[in-house]
């Protein structure tokens, strides 16, 4: 057991954390820290289909922690059938969101303790520990936000954007609607105002689609900011490309940098210290130049392993700009 | 093709079916008379449940017709698969209604049209086509009626009553709340007042749980004498026990004869005459006595054959009787 004499620090730790970079981190960090870590998930993604209640990131991340994600797909779960899908299809239902056989019992589950009036976190919590997840998984707020894709296509919800066109739309803009009447969840304000709190990480997810949704609750900055310790972000650009997902194409089509930098600029003056890829060394000092510090460490994450490696990178930088802050 | 003068008659017929058995006799009248045949389906066996609209008796007719019933089970759809339902029990959610991977697509789907505004009946004409049924499947009412047992256990759903507790519980009573509230769908209307109507059926269905609650609907016990045309019913019970589910349990609890001649009693004053088993030929006189007309026949369905000959011997005798009516 971690005690407050160990390496991770004792102490609580916050991490902001949308798709399966995100939560691949997420998984590393809740290996580290169990209990003491609260992941914040972005909820901009969610939407009804079919009558179900669907929560894209919040089902990643905590699949990905339970140990229970498919890692072929990317997103639902291993093992997974499609015999509830294949009959959509026959009785000439959409099926262009694709819903597994097992992936379905959640779908089900939280839309019908939504409907009977439970709050988002409240049933994200009971699956959670149903699955057998030690760590806290918090949606960003239990009120609706959605991101809407602002395109050469039109206004698109996200996942029309997303799924059904493959990211393939030129993006002009990204609005969250919703946002400005969202209060963060119970938990999110519990977590961030923790007297424990030694950390806030934001997961190499993308800043655009995952991470500006989390920030756009109101009160969710100035929660970051005021909490008093390092924030720290992990570059998802890695060598100028994403491993997954359209974050680059749209860093290129809103004229930002394609770039590990691009990511720096992106956060500049919220966070403290960026941690980048060693393929990308190079831009460090560049980064440095802005006013944070830069770490160069091993981002990508092929086996548990590299998340539980890369999460203790983080959570060591942290505790260096800690002592830098105080 | 049938034509005019083809044996079955032309014109239409109105069956008035739930469960299985009657699902198979509706199958029959359908291999007939395809198109001019009308299935009015009880829906008091309907309930709500995981956020889902069930409609058992919808869909056991429906799956039947489409030949894609699951014939061990008497419920659900043949080569159907599990996984939904084993993940909600991994979750912790209710597992004592068993939601099969592909019947569920035919429940989400529903669900979701009736919570769009759609009628019972528009959702099931459609789902139907799309399962290539090519006859009309109407629920009796596109307002809910519920069937509540009335039991030495108090008041039960009838979903509690038959599936979870197994129809175990002594039958007091038996009432379908809303009834009076409830008005035929549009489609029963029409089909028993349409002029080519040659005959009304009353498939083997438990008396007491599927066809007494379609006649609980205001107006449908007088459309069904106004129509002038000869009304059959065909026993659910051979030899003293039913083939299927608890209806001789139910008719000795509630005081009943438990034979073709309790069924008779049951539907007097209602049916011109009654379609019953060969093993049941001793009832044939008393079942007369009472100012019906008896048909013995063999009323066992085990094939298809079975069931398109029983439908032969169903319509021929509506149309014997319809030369007495007239």
């Amino acid at each position: 057991m971690t005690t407050a004499s160990d390496t991770p620090p004792s102490g609580s730790v916050v991490a902001l954390a949308g798709g399966v970079g995100g939560a691949k981190l997420a998984d590393g960090l809740s290996r580290e820290l169990g209990k003491r870590l609260t992941v914040v998930v972005n909820t901009g993604d969610d939407f009804e289909h079919l009558g179900f209640y669907i929560a894209p990131d919040l089902d990643t991340v905590m699949y990905t922690l339970a140990g229970v994600a498919n890692p072929e797909l990317g997103w639902g779960l291993a093992g997974e059938t499609w015999n509830f899908m294949q009959q959509v299809s026959r009785l000439g239902g959409p099926d262009w969101f694709k819903l597994g056989d097992q992936d379905l019992a959640v779908h089900a589950l939280r839309t019908e303790r939504l409907r009977r009036g439970n709050s988002l976190s409240a049933v994200t919590a009971d699956l959670s520990a149903q699955l057998g997840v030690g760590t806290n998984i918090v949606p960003m707020s239990d009120r609706p936000v959605r991101t809407i894709i602002h395109s050469d296509d039109g206004a698109l919800p996200f996942q029309e954007y997303f799924v059904r066109l493959r990211s393939a739309p030129k993006v002009q803009r990204i609005a969250f609607d919703g946002a400005q009447h969202a209060v963060p969840a119970d938990d999110v304000i519990a977590a961030l105002r923790a007297p424990s709190l030694r950390a806030i990480i934001l997961c190499p997810s993308n800043p655009y689609l995952s991470i500006d949704p989390i920030l756009s609750v109101p009160q969710i900055p100035e929660l970051l900011t005021a909490a008093g310790v390092p924030i720290i972000a992990v570059s998802p650009i890695i060598a100028g490309a994403a491993i997954k997902g359209p974050a680059a194409k749209i860093m290129a089509e809103l004229g930002a940098t394609v770039s590990a930098f691009g990511v720096a600029q992106h956060y500049h003056g919220l966070i403290h210290g960026l941690v980048i890829d060693e393929s990308d060394a190079a831009l460090e000092a560049s980064i440095n130049d802005l006013g944070m510090r830069a770490l160069v460490a091993p981002t990508i994450m092929k086996t548990s392993v590299d998340r539980q490696g890369l999460a203790r990178c983080v959570l060591a930088f942290a505790e260096q700009l800690r002592k830098d802050l105080t």
